[in-house]
């Protein structure tokens, strides 16, 4: 293990970081928030730490192996959430560090779950360092999962690279400076359409940002106690759920389709997965509210249709209290919170293409129990799908349903519902946020007790970390030369 | 396909069924319960149907084929319960087919979910048909799940077979015949030691054979509106968990353990996995009870002793309301739902043998993610499991997720709230019989809407087969030459 190597990496992460806070103090000072000092009192702690780690290590080449790539990708995230936590707790907007640390790992996970109650009493930089610790995990996730992640042979992408000659790369240098830059101006350009198109539907610079920031990261901070529903706008509405959607799509996509190449997005397996199953979706929600509340056609569609996309992008944001919703549409979102949007996308979960394959394995070994000599394979496209990577995915979604269930026993430990004790773990875990029962759209987690606080915020990191990134590290093996 | 033989089989079947009346009928009569002729009506039917689906095949030699096979175990099921609906409908028990279809078929699947308000209220010949039907369900699926389904290449019992001799067949015939014999004396044997047992505690004949009856087939009908707990001893108690406990255990082993060979127990890995969950999942049952109620530690055992083997074996009796327990101890018990007792015992759900093949499975993706050069092989005992083994399991446990997933989206479909659909699908599926919620071990099925009690009965089956026997059927292919 070069552990100075990863302290060198870890810290210029945490620099970076440390630089973003101009934003939210630029917001901070013009609005007369009041909040410039907790914001910049966090910056100094957060550069000195980080500057201290790199000078101490500047001397050190970069040469980093697999292992240390699990190590500098768990403890970045985490250090980061952990100085990120530090304007909650200087601002006194929180009282406890672990409602801090809660909600700061909630943003950079692009989770999106909440410890605040009152969200419009609080000031305004730091409500935009919250959404904007969304939109950096989003960034950080997408170069993650694209173009880092798969060199560790996780994540995944395997599949996606043989379909879709993408910009995912083949060795660590130079490529993933490129990969990540391509990415990056991917990731910016859509942000600036959607924030263009929230002004002009008459919203805020400062609300049009932050909720921008949490649509993109898929992550679900909004400014307003009742989310997106506070504007009460079909066109705002309309606008957030395309873009959840498209923050939903494999990044790799949108390159593609930039560079004009939309071919490759009809071709894409996973991509027709994710349509169809948004559609389908949104058509038994829409029938559901229709037929049993007194929503009518065309509301039942708006209220199905945005949340619906907001769950299957696992970003959390709320028109309506799906609580109150029939049953039957409420099953749906909670199967649509296990299925995540697509590989490469800054949403969570399980992702469409790993359900895919899934479905298209059982189908198989079912058909082989008629035809015992038959030899099918998985197919991705025109792709035959390997044996190993289906076994990664098959280990990939028990490790999931694993932890979902140790997670909810321990949650119903701590004295939570049953339905809450699930949801809460499967909202952190998937990176989704609200979930049902005591932590539903228009709840929060504030109630929950300090120890479920401290497990929700790691189940976030393990699941925003595609499991294995983090797990990893507590095997006493991994740790031996 | 040979209709004729297939025919013929279901016939034989549906016979040796309507001989069995003969029980039911000397209880009615002596004890004067009033229900003769149901039960005569209903005898006189299904001999005519039988004898004359017989009569008519007489002639055909009984060669059957691999395909041939499926349709008859799931038409056997489908029929025994269909005719084994009529005592409860023209005793006038029930008043609609539906119910008096669900009652039997949660008889005959082991199930013991019930659509009865008013047990006590029901005569004694019903009852004891009701009964019998847990009895002679079981005594099926044992000679099944052994016997009959690894010659088809399903069941799990491959597994089995490579880790202790015991009496599975290579060949249909004629070991077939001679198998079941022998596992038919170790079912009456130990039977009958729990009716002795029961009497001695001062239960009626009558109660000792009916619950002996729905403890050796893993049911859970009871003769008493609050099942076990009616009775209020802690001897009753001890001896139906220790026998739940053995029902549990696959029976080539309690053949084994009779023949002296008990070394077999010990060497099983199935069994050391379902005693090893067993003892841990009382244990937290209990300290969770003895802490968070006032229950004191000895009657915390007591009741979390007897609910956690009732639950993992899919039996479905209670001596408590366990809907009343903290929540951790619940989620314990809806995990046990998951997990079922041993493959080759009257105990439904997943099998514990699948789910430790499946935990062996991810710990060595999760290993080899470290190294990924290794090459580890999951291991039952001594011997290396094969990977299309390993394939069939990973396979029938998505099946089964996705099952119970569409189930529950059905269920909440038809209007009941979250955990009443899981857990009716579950307690199903599973062949548990109580579910939590509007199904819990106090509340019953009568409540469920007309198409779910089908869908509910429909599930039994599906579970009870092992899924692919009768999903197969639904496969247009199938039916092809």
């Amino acid at each position: 293990m070069n552990y100075r190597a990863i302290i060198k990496s870890v810290s210029i992460l945490l620099l970076v970081t440390g630089v973003t806070y101009i934003l939210p103090l630029f917001f901070s000072i013009t609005l007369h928030a009041g909040d410039y000092q907790a914001l910049l009192v966090s910056m100094c702690i957060t550069l000195i730490v980080a500057g201290t780690g790199y000078g101490l290590t500047l001397s050190e080449t970069t040469h980093i192996q697999r292992k240390d790539g699990f190590v500098i990708v768990t403890f970045a995230w985490l250090f980061i959430s952990l100085f990120g936590a530090l304007p909650y707790y200087f601002s006194g907007t929180v009282t406890s560090f672990t409602d801090a640390f809660f909600e700061s790992m909630s943003g950079f996970t692009t989770t999106g779950a909440t410890i605040l109650t009152e969200i419009e009493d609080v000031s305004a930089g730091i409500l935009f360092w919250r959404s904007l610790t969304h939109w950096l995990g989003g960034m950080g996730i997408i170069v993650l999962s694209l173009a880092i992640l798969p060199i560790f042979g996780i994540g995944g992408m395997q599949l996606y690279k043989a379909e879709v000659p993408g910009p995912t790369p083949d060795r660590l240098k130079p490529r993933i400076t490129e990969t990540a830059k391509t990415l990056w101006i991917v990731y910016v350009a859509i942000s600036a359409a959607e924030t263009v198109l929230l002004l002009l539907g008459g919203m805020s610079l400062f609300d049009s940002l932050c909720h921008t920031f949490g649509t993109m990261a898929t992550g679900g901070f909004s400014t307003r106690n009742l989310s997106i529903g506070a504007y009460d706008s079909a066109y705002i509405d309309g606008v957030i759920t395309v873009f959840m959607f498209l923050a939903g799509v494999n990044f790799a996509l949108h390159f593609a389709a930039l560079k004009g190449k939309l071919v490759h997005c009809y071709r894409n397996s996973e991509f027709k997965f994710y349509v169809t199953v948004t559609i389908i979706s949104i058509a038994m929600a829409t029938c559901f509210l229709a037929f049993q509340t007194p929503y009518g056609f065309w509301h039942s569609f708006r209220m199905a249709s945005f949340q619906v996309v907001s769950i299957i992008t696992t970003t959390g944001y709320s028109t309506d209290n799906f609580e109150l919703w029939p049953y039957f549409p409420q099953v749906i979102l909670l199967c649509l919170m296990f299925m995540g949007g697509c590989a490469g996308s800054t949403a969570g979960s399980v992702k469409q293409v790993r359900v895919l394959m899934l479905l298209k394995h059982a189908y198989i070994e079912f058909y082989e129990t008629i035809h015992p000599k038959a030899i099918k394979r998985v197919k991705l496209g025109q792709t035959i799908v390997s044996n190993s990577i289906i076994q990664d995915i098959l280990a990939f979604f028990l490790l999931f349903l694993g932890i979902q269930t140790l997670g909810t026993l321990f949650m119903a430990a701590l004295g939570l519902d049953l339905v809450s004790a699930f949801s809460s773990v499967l909202a952190s875990l998937g990176n989704v946020g609200p979930g049902l029962g005591s932590v539903g759209p228009m709840d929060n987690y504030a109630h929950i007790p300090i120890l479920g606080k401290w497990f929700l915020s790691f189940c976030m990191m393990v699941g925003r970390l595609e499991l294995y990134t983090v797990l990893i590290l507590f095997i006493p093996e991994f740790w031996k030369r």
